[in-house]
């Protein structure tokens, strides 16, 4: 379905890839600081933090599935089908639709503590953006340099846990995620040493033989341990380039191949697309499954003060440089 | 260490990762048709086949890792250390020196049959490229569009063994790898039906499951079996750009990410290129672990005819497309 | 830790392994109709169904790992430490100390929907039976011959789950092992299919390979998994000593054999001993760690309407038959 | 199919699992010194060590399974079926046919220094003991207190490999089994610990973790597997009791339940016995699918002079001791 990650080097980045079937056609597109935005219970937002993210853009509206502020705090919300569940609206706690939360927490938050704040007397309603777009079962990640989040509004209420890990995918939620890498804790990047018996000559016939058990399939909790893993023994130098190419490297561990995953006859989940954003310098970098070259739109490129969305397709084609 | 695949689609492709801690220098290198190849044992060949792939050009000899030759049969060299043993020249078969096996080939087979033929009366000896270049513990992949072949240089003798999964990484030995995918027989993109018992309510709770128990670590024998489903079950169109995008999609499935494989303190190993060369024309595609952007090389802009090596420098830089 | 099966045939039949460092001292402990039960906080109950289980007596009173009564109900506490977490007494529901609970039940439910009933209204508190028996951390699987319950007390409150797979280990709760089988559910007795890829020419090189992926170490969610295997696809006569036989290789397949699993320097948990109860007829049959032969004792051998304890010494002595 | 294992205490011990779907009538038989063996193609042996283990007599002849004799060797065939390749009766050096392979060994030596010395002087013939006994395809393993052999009669030749483990089972070939133990290489009964990240509060929820990776499955390469952990990590008091009882509980670890490996509809796979054979002492244990209690023939209680065959049947009656 989807990875999402956080990464930190000078600057602090975070990403996803958006895996599916089909592409509901998405734009990156920013959201600048005087575009009115309308709250369905909160009323509407004159002015506000200027925002950039991948979004289907409806009736002039963003639909966000991650962005990134011009404050540092970032989000990205994956599927979590089967087990979100959300509430009506109150009128008690601030509500939120769902398809609202993510321009909600960037708009008006500069960082994770005042999103901490703003979750508290938050209530997640499952009122539709409209009846061609039903709600979306999601859970979100929200982060900035000093952390991460992650947010499940389940059967149970709307569970808000610390991110230690940085990564967030699919079923099932977030709290079993985390205690099966329980199951991974003795794997390790350097050679394991021999447990198994000193009376048998045993050996390490190949390099990076100290992370055998981690699972290499696409299902969402074998791409939580994968990209734990990668993400957390990750090393580069912090320079943009090679934060920026270290992060499409650990995304890269968890893409997913067209035919490796066939969810109906002929049909195949694969990456379309996978974002990192410098959430420090407000650039929003991506890939698609088409287009291995990392482009990149900068939303200080734009004149932020305005009032309407710009908005950039998605370059699908394969720039191949040719060298000769 | 190294991971190398083939794909049919309209064109015949061949490619490899080279996954090290370091990089020798080596370059997209061209020998054209009337470069002279001095063998140390079998003469000079003045007139042959052109050859495009990764070498290490030495004192004005190419050391290839990969190449192609411009009938469409490619062979690229993997790691095979501490199987490999190569033998004394002896006078009797064709005596070739390791570092020259894969232009012995490909200056005069045009096709799998032909090189059969000459694979069979060939004797690979240990003589080293010079007292800098001690000979290297490989073995190969061989290839055209009508299947593939494993040669290992081992105790035992030379061994020439039909790849029907289209792939190679390293140890252990190529039988004992094909042997090993029947654990992973019952593996399949498609979800899996419950077996466990049907007294539970058991159900797939992600897509993707029916994989589960596909090994995600970085060791030969996972990227053996990775690389492998990923390849066997690979779809994609049949264009140029189409089929050169999936191919980086099935080598990407093995990439080495920096810091996932410790081999000592501090050094890590990592995909330096992923080459894909489409061998029917000829076109040496790569990107490199600092570039994520496709570039190619194509062997008919050059003069084949000529008789000097014709270089060029892998391009390490990453290249961002600005949008905006 | 432990294991706990159930199995029907004609008869019902509920058991378990206990495994530890050490033992407390445990005998088979009948419970007559008439021996007066004192609870803490619900009186004493004069009259009930008699009892037939494994127990620590302390001061003529039964500490009941797991056990029987006449009607056909039985019941086994199994490690859960770190999951469990106790109320105290409160006076509104039914209050009972852990370490009552088994005769709680048993000694006035006939059958499971009479517990159901029971559990509905209880506070299990965390009362300790002395100062040198503190309160362990259990959870519990109850059953009869129409299906059994798991209970566990946790920070939530008390949960009652249906276990459909009459199996339980320790951590993790109860809803997370059902879970995790679910990675689990293309497991099969039967050869796999050829999924991977009809390409290549894999086959089964030896029978069993349809359960590749099952767990084989001694953790209890490894544990779980191959008992719930091993018990839903168990295949057995229905006389008395097959179903007995049967269900002693079922807890075999998790038995931990010594040095396994080092819990300290030198100490090594072992399955002290393993019980497999015919609660249709009311006999307890044991092993141990050093006996293999099964020993049995029938509670209807004993008058059941006295009002003291009887016990018998778990026999530890391998009893070797010398056929010459 | 079948696990042999080595133990050593005071004594030392030889013994397996026959694992199959149906029996073929085997006995405890005890060959005594004086009985006359008839060689096929190296004449009759008329004086000889005496020889105890599980045959199938067929004619007066005992076709041995597993086996020790009175000097301290022992010997065991396991399935090796599609790899097994023997040879035709040459006259050049000890033509053996592979039914009499075990007697042929036990009889004349009187360790394994001896059986190393033999065996390079035999050629292993695939004459049928008769045309109803047609040639199994086996290999088997061959042991006393110094250590241990496997013998492979394969296409390449016969092979004869130190076993280290002490543990055979069946496909694939011995080096084949020993290699892939490198896979299992970090395995421990202690716990793990945490190499996965120190960013995360990973920890240990089960005692046991260490093992987790050790397959489940009743698979050749599974038990072999497993059966290696659990005898070289064994730990047993050194007494006779002790010693049996640790054995079984070795062998016990693969086990096969009835319904787990079902080899055509409704046709199971079972361990029909596990012997145990104090080589020592010249005493054989056993016990079978249909009894648990271990029993023991000791030759030493029989005329070991005599010159015929003396044979037990295996007893399968369940014996259960009751208590009252």
């Amino acid at each position: 379905m989807c990875t999402a990650a956080t990464y930190l080097t000078k600057d602090f980045y975070i990403g996803r890839t958006l895996d599916y079937e089909f592409s509901y056609g998405e734009e990156i597109t920013i959201l600048p600081r005087n575009y009115p935005i309308p709250f369905r219970f909160m009323g509407i937002r004159e002015n506000h933090y200027a925002i950039i993210g991948m979004a289907h853009v409806a009736g002039n509206y963003p639909l966000y599935y991650d962005a990134i502020n011009e404050k540092g705090l970032g989000m990205a919300g994956l599927n979590f089908v089967g087990n979100s569940v959300y509430r009506k609206p109150e009128g008690v706690k601030d509500d939120v639709a769902q398809f609202e939360f993510i321009p909600w927490v960037l708009s008006q938050c500069a960082n994770l503590d005042e999103a901490r704040a703003l979750l508290d007397r938050m209530n997640l309603t499952d009122t539709p953006y409209s009846e061609h777009f039903p709600s979306a079962g999601l859970h979100w990640i929200l982060a900035d340099r000093t952390g991460a989040l992650t947010i499940e509004s389940v059967a149970d209420g709307l569970k808000i846990y610390e991110n230690p890990a940085g990564v967030l995918t699919n079923n099932p939620p977030f709290d079993q995620q985390m205690f099966l890498l329980n199951n991974y804790i003795g794997l390790s990047p350097k050679q394991p040493e021999n447990h198994f018996s000193e009376q048998l000559p045993l050996s390490c016939y190949s390099r990076g033989m100290g992370a055998l058990g981690l699972p290499g399939d696409l299902s969402s909790a074998s791409r939580f341990a994968r990209a734990a893993f990668t993400r957390l023994h990750s090393v580069s130098g912090d320079s943009e380039e090679e934060s920026v190419g270290q992060f499409f490297h650990i995304l890269g561990s968890v893409e997913q191949p067209r035919g490796c995953c066939e969810v109906a006859d002929g049909k195949y989940e694969i990456t379309i697309y996978t974002s990192c954003c410098n959430a420090t310098r407000g650039i929003y970098y991506y890939t698609t499954y088409t287009n291995h070259q990392i482009t990149a739109v900068d939303m200080h490129r734009e004149n932020l003060d305005g009032n309407e969305l710009i908005h950039y397709p998605m370059l699908q084609q394969e720039r191949i440089f040719h060298q000769n």
